[in-house]
């Protein structure tokens, strides 16, 4: 597995109506093809930057499969009214975990 | 808890000796006070950028109690010749879990 990181700041005052719309667009990513988990966290020293962790078997399931179908169609239309600017996307896999 | 989340860009041709050091270094973690999770990701686009995402029970055990400890002292002995700049370091709290 990998996970995709979307850092994504929101425009004051939406943090609320985002937060919402992630939540409605999740069984949209449960539904895709190669996902396996879906998280939100909120910055504290900022709070209007949020970051998304997605876990996908491959990237090509993200950024293909995904990118391709109606459920990011879905995502972009709940969520991206609350963008202050388009997401930072990279990807990741795990070499360590510790504890 | 929240999350520490540090991203480290290190030297290229230093990947190797940053995993070694920081599997070494993650005792110290998991001995500190409030510490409960410690993982590291590395970017695939970008295979020099790395992720430690270090579990907490709050932003004090990081910062204040962390920080003034031996452990955050070996630590930066085990890891800090590999940085190629200052790490960048945020806390963040989970608002979703999806699945």
């Amino acid at each position: 597995m990998i996970f995709e990181i979307a850092e994504i700041d929101v425009i004051a005052g939406h943090e609320t109506a985002f937060e919402a719309g992630v939540a409605e667009a999740a069984p949209h990513f449960k539904a895709a093809r190669g996902c396996r988990s879906f998280a939100l966290t909120r910055g504290i020293e900022h709070p209007q930057r949020y970051r998304l962790t997605v876990g996908w078997d491959s990237v090509e399931d993200h950024m293909v499969h995904f990118r391709d179908s109606t459920g990011f169609q879905a995502w972009r239309r709940l969520v991206g009214p609350h963008f202050a600017a388009p997401p930072r996307v990279d990807h990741v896999e795990r070499v360590i975990i510790s504890f």
